[in-house]
């Protein structure tokens, strides 16, 4: 199986993506559907921040009962601390989707993306879901992907195929998001669709096996969200038999690497970011001592900034991890940057430096941390912290 | 009393710095000696990274005795992450200084700073302890400050007097670091002094009591160094009688304004800070609350980018809150931004944010977040993350 990072046919759903002018910005897309002909099963995770935003709360509820018909998600607001009305605005925006497609309103799943405190338009947004519905194709993905972006360059999408249950089954997915990225739960907002057909508590397992390898093993700048969304809807159009043993294996498994890759698309349009790392800690003692190593290096400053300057500074990945709280065995931890050992029982290999260096000017390298303490490990992938990640952050009001 | 940014006069100490040419840049001092005329009672607290580097190691063990005659501090070389070869060197080091002074080796504090993974020249360092020797002297303090600099821009020190048991006393410190700083327990190297006289233990009470508010209480980027040493010593020479009870309660507060000052310091010197700003949470449940929301604040790298920004950015200050874990209620949460009332009872005052922008641009100013949910508060002291905050560590090797 092979992930694809662009769109492809999947049956069962409709998107589009249109221009409300929520975000005063003349052409720029901010409203996005994704729409089925029938409720279907449908799961959730949203950000464990405990400042949820108002479409947060909605949707938390909705998704609860397993199924949905329609997603409305909107940038330029993320109508998040903006008390009752805010509240009133995600229930009455949903609303509006319903009535346009003629399905209930318990059934619309709302997203908002954009800056806190602000609410937006609901006459506009009204207008702009009766052309998003007008707009509605099979083929409008990207348009959807598009309408969603916030300071991402572009839309991140994902999608691949896999036999199941004798059946060819697709799974196509987004997201958006480029800071505020260190999601507990899941990244800002992404969306995961299927053609299989599957029951919703087995979708909802599917989400939960995918979740600590994709989008909580991620992070830019260690910042979560308040408007955290992630969602997985199967149209079941594909038509397979029930998914057990391992057709079901093989399907968490494909939905795993679509959220991964979109994951991974989200570090690499990190705000600023120049290159996508993957830090992986090995030979910990337990998975939570691995995850708590890769985390403190994967969120230091001082080691982003020197994976900026392509500086193969061994001191301060030593640093970070030693932070972590963990047991370490300075003469046993073993540090490999870019495929080149920087260090091993105990001694710093100086003349690797170079070398390292070297391999750090591509746009994506691996850092790995043998505790050789254990057997368990665990993966976080980030991005470097440049100039630019400054520019965006001293310059854009979230 | 009021605390200085400079040496004061202070009885029982000398000082020197001299250029040993460990850092291999002619003419910058790199070695520092504070020497006492005997044992004098001293306590110390050093880092909590499971990294340690070797002086660390040999520094905790000696300070338990409660009793130093001397601290040798160098900079340019860490002496972390160097082994057993390290350890001897740390040994080998303050050895030399003991044998210069004519004391025991026990009574000597190594202290380095500088890069991690890199030992430095024992014979270069031996006569550089024999030139500092020779330049001793009671008026050096600044001598010493600046020999432990690394990317600090300028020495720093504080000094205070203070009238306990009818005499006048001085309390004299200086500290270095710009980055790599969260000190959970002391900032990568500080030493603070008094004539005082105070037995070992009431000493390591009167370093506890101003830890909390001083160097636990500031963040440059939330990582937290391997060589952070924080050093008391109190020569006695002042000759007051025994502390206790309002004079040792005066002494103890001096101390930590002393403490709290250079803290200061550091922050506002952190690397490519702009500007200093007070992280206050009022109104928590608990002071474990307060300060987890205080922390997420200070470190959040979309809260610092804003203050170099200049952009009264609500929406990521709550964000940062959200994200402690700590319950909240955002129908109650007021915060105030360089004295302006940025949010209350649920809602964002817009029309305040351009007044909030024109405060951000002082150089100096106050975040608080009352929570308004108890009476806990905690207070945690940031600066900006900018342009040369990047530039610095994308280019300098730690």
């Amino acid at each position: 199986m092979k992930v694809r990072l662009e769109p492809a046919p999947i049956r069962g759903f409709r998107f589009a993506g249109v221009c409300a002018g929520l975000r005063n910005e003349p052409g720029r897309k901010d409203l996005g559907l994704i729409v089925t002909d029938w409720p279907v099963a449908a799961a959730g995770v949203f950000t464990s921040n405990r400042v949820k935003a108002a479409p947060v709360i909605v949707s938390r509820e909705r998704i609860k009962r397993g199924h949905l018909q329609a997603v409305a998600a909107n940038s330029g607001s993320a109508n998040c601390f903006t008390g009752k009305a805010g509240l009133k605005l995600a229930y009455d925006s949903s609303a509006a989707v319903a009535r346009e497609l003629g399905c209930a309103a318990e059934l619309v799943a709302p997203c908002s993306t954009g800056v806190i405190g602000r609410t937006y338009d609901l006459a506009k947004y009204r207008a702009g879901v009766r052309d998003a519905v007008a707009a509605l194709g099979p083929d409008r993905f990207e348009d959807f992907a598009r309408a969603i972006m916030t300071t991402d360059t572009h839309p991140k999408m994902a999608s691949a195929t896999v036999k199941v249950a004798g059946v060819e089954v697709s799974i196509v997915g987004c997201a958006k998001g480029a800071g505020m990225i260190e999601p507990k739960m899941a990244t800002m907002l992404a969306f995961v669709m299927t053609d299989a057909a599957i029951k919703p508590p087995a979708l909802k397992r599917t989400l939960a096996r995918a979740l600590p390898q994709s989008f909580n093993a991620i992070t830019v700048d260690g910042d979560m969200s308040t408007n955290d969304t992630l969602l997985l809807m199967a149209s079941g159009a594909a038509g397979n038999r029930a998914l057990a043993g391992r057709d079901l294996a093989t399907f968490e498994s494909a939905v795993a690497e679509v959220s991964s890759a979109l994951a991974r698309e989200l570090v690499r349009d990190g705000e600023g970011a120049t290159k996508l790392v993957t830090v992986e800690v090995r030979g910990a003692r337990t998975h939570a001592d691995a995850d708590r190593v890769a985390r403190q290096i994967a969120n230091s400053p001082l080691v982003k900034t020197a994976f900026f300057g392509c500086d193969p500074n061994f001191g301060r990945i030593l640093m970070a991890a030693g932070k972590a709280g963990v047991v370490l065995d300075l003469d046993r931890i073993e540090v490999t940057l870019g495929g080149i050992k920087l260090a091993s029982r105990g001694a710093l290999h100086t003349n690797a430096l170079a070398t390292a260096a070297t391999r750090m000017k591509e746009p994506e390298f691996g850092l790995t941390i043998d505790l050789k303490l254990g057997k368990a490990s665990a993966r976080i992938v980030t991005c470097d912290l440049s100039f630019d990640y400054v520019k965006i952050n001293a310059e854009y009001t979230t």
